[in-house]
């Protein structure tokens, strides 16, 4: 992620991954949710900040999932089911259940099917939320798969040349197995920048870079701004700028950032007969994972191999001028996580006393920094 | 495609899409194709142009396909076969046959595996150039199946904060059915611009947007330029400028673009055991389709019926200012071909030159612009 959203050194409070655990946990407890799905759901937020995610981390997320439990929007002991299914496929109803409990679950599934055909997709309707796009595509990594994890979400992007928000930010993510090096992690939103950020940047008081959002007219913002207020249809508040698709203006290729968060709405909404991200009357998430048997295609062994050579290729290519390195995705995520591991993980104060105060209502121990 | 790279009204020459099909039939059938295939080239090629998408047509990519028949690049009658298979999954050996041959077989396969299990997923190594990527992810539209096609080229990109090129324009293809509207077709390079709009801006005398390349020290331009000589590694002449990821630069995205083309290293490329585009020796193409049964997933006279009111929700978006509509991705493509079918495909006279020695040389009655 850009240096911009990182948590001041000097305002940071380190929080080290099991205590954080135990915490997460415990709040998923007092929401009713079961127990294996209590500490399911708290390793899905701890990966998120454990890998420099903090835009799906407990920072960002775990209040809107405790409101959503408040309010009824989100299931705490959802009866999902499958209601089709193919050797290769499954279509599954969520029953409101939360997506960072319910996507591992489908994804354990298609995992299953591409051992027993080569290939597994399922696609979830009725879901909510699922956190960090790569968590259910690293699943596959143990089995030798390549994984895959879309979402279509709730409008906040604009169609090229729109002037109003049609769709999600709709990430992508794919995760591949190498061999000694990390694996390939890719995790984006199709948006120029994930919903999340905007928040991200409210907190920390940062300007949004040129080209990330449109004025109320649709027309690109090329110069930085200060963090507006994101624009959601039907939400409350008056927009004052809206996402743009990645690529930000046409001439720039905008229309394959709309074109990749179509694909998303497709597959991860219409495909789940759930409907799409502003199909009145679904205020959800549609989600979409499958997973690839490496081995269904040619010999693994040979695969992760390739994938070294291949990330040392891309690592070794000459930086362009005023940069010192190439990366792939899933470099920084893995040098994050080993340096989160020695020295915990910085939170923003906002974020801890949001936690002393969740904690005290719900008769938590609070001691996220004081081990 | 953006009017820039149309032919000037003025300066085209109309063909008519039968004498064009017959025509590019006979140049195949003097390279020594099959007569089957002959017309299935043919195909590929001129619905390229019926849709609009001239990169990938006629006028920009015969002339190569008989030079790599010529320099036995190319094999005209290669013995493909299925190496490794599993009840989802196929991977193929090319023989070094065309891409826009080999790649229809391909997906056959995929779209039969899709009927047996829900999905079809099959990669071709040693193969070469595969024409418009979308041709083989339609063919899984008669069948109520969505289609993917991506594939990995020779290198001509830059990794966002690099200075050298290690990744082809890689384009992915995606195209599902809708009920009344014409079928979603997205087909896009992951760079900012596909490496053949560069040949046209060339040839048409149009600058490149900023954005779209990096000069050679990996340093986005910004500002609008001269079309320059493609920077290849390792290709003739000097190069003056590189192409650039989609989000151009790393602060508006160009890693998301980066990370789109990786994917389509990994799954054209490294999955198919014919290695990457830049890897050494291998001046070929790695190729990936799938298609997956709607049926699988939902009823599919609903997942049609649930198309068209999504197509109809994003066109009706309230226009930006200075646009005055918003499309989705395949309604251009739908419009020119209507447009072609009344009227032929428009020519730069600097093609039919090369039509009427290629035809001369070959004894190939020329008559494409006299009917």
């Amino acid at each position: 992620m850009l240096e911009r959203f990182k948590v001041p050194e000097d305002l940071a409070l380190k929080v080290q991954e099991g205590t954080l655990r135990e915490t997460v946990t415990s709040v998923f407890r007092h929401m009713g949710v079961p127990e294996d799905d209590c500490h399911l759901a708290a390793d899905v937020l701890v990966k998120a900040d454990m890998r420099g995610v903090e835009t799906h981390g407990v920072s960002n997320m775990l209040r809107s999932y405790v409101s959503g439990y408040r309010d009824g929007s989100i299931n705490p002991t959802p009866n999902w089911r499958i209601i089709r299914e193919t050797p290769a496929t499954a279509n599954i109803d969520s029953d409101r259940g939360l997506g960072i409990i319910v996507t591992p679950k489908a994804m354990d599934i298609a995992i299953e099917k591409a051992k027993n055909v080569g290939v597994g997709m399922v696609t979830i309707q009725n879901g909510r939320h699922l956190g960090m796009a790569s968590y259910h595509a690293m699943m596959a990594l143990e089995h030798d798969m390549i994984g895959v994890c879309m979402t279509s979400c709730p409008p906040s992007v604009l169609p090229t040349f729109g002037a109003e928000p049609r769709l999600g930010t709709n990430p992508i993510a794919l995760a591949a197995p190498a061999g000694e090096e990390p694996p390939f992690v890719f995790d984006a939103a199709t948006s120029t920048v994930a919903g999340n950020k905007l928040g991200l940047a409210r907190r920390l008081g940062n300007n949004l870079m040129g080209g990330w959002v449109a004025d109320t007219d649709g027309v690109p913002i090329m110069e930085e701004v200060e963090p507006p207020r994101p624009g959601h249809q039907g939400g409350a508040g008056q927009a004052s700028s809206f996402l743009l698709p990645v690529g930000s203006t046409r001439e720039m290729g905008s229309h394959k950032g709309y074109g990749m968060s179509c694909i998303v709405d497709i597959l991860g909404g219409i495909l789940s007969g759930g409907g799409y991200g502003i199909h009145p009357g679904r205020p959800n998430f549609g989600h979409y994972v499958a997973a690839y048997s490496i081995e269904a295609f040619m010999d693994t062994a040979e695969f992760k191999r390739t994938m070294d050579e291949w990330i040392r290729m891309l690592e070794s290519t000459k930086p362009a001028k005023g940069h010192d390195r190439v990366i792939y995705p899933g470099r920084l995520e893995a040098e994050e996580t080993a340096k989160r591991e020695a020295e915990g993980i910085p939170f923003h104060p906002e974020v801890m006393d949001w936690f002393k105060d969740i904690c005290s209502e719900l008769s938590i121990p609070y001691n996220l920094t004081n081990s």
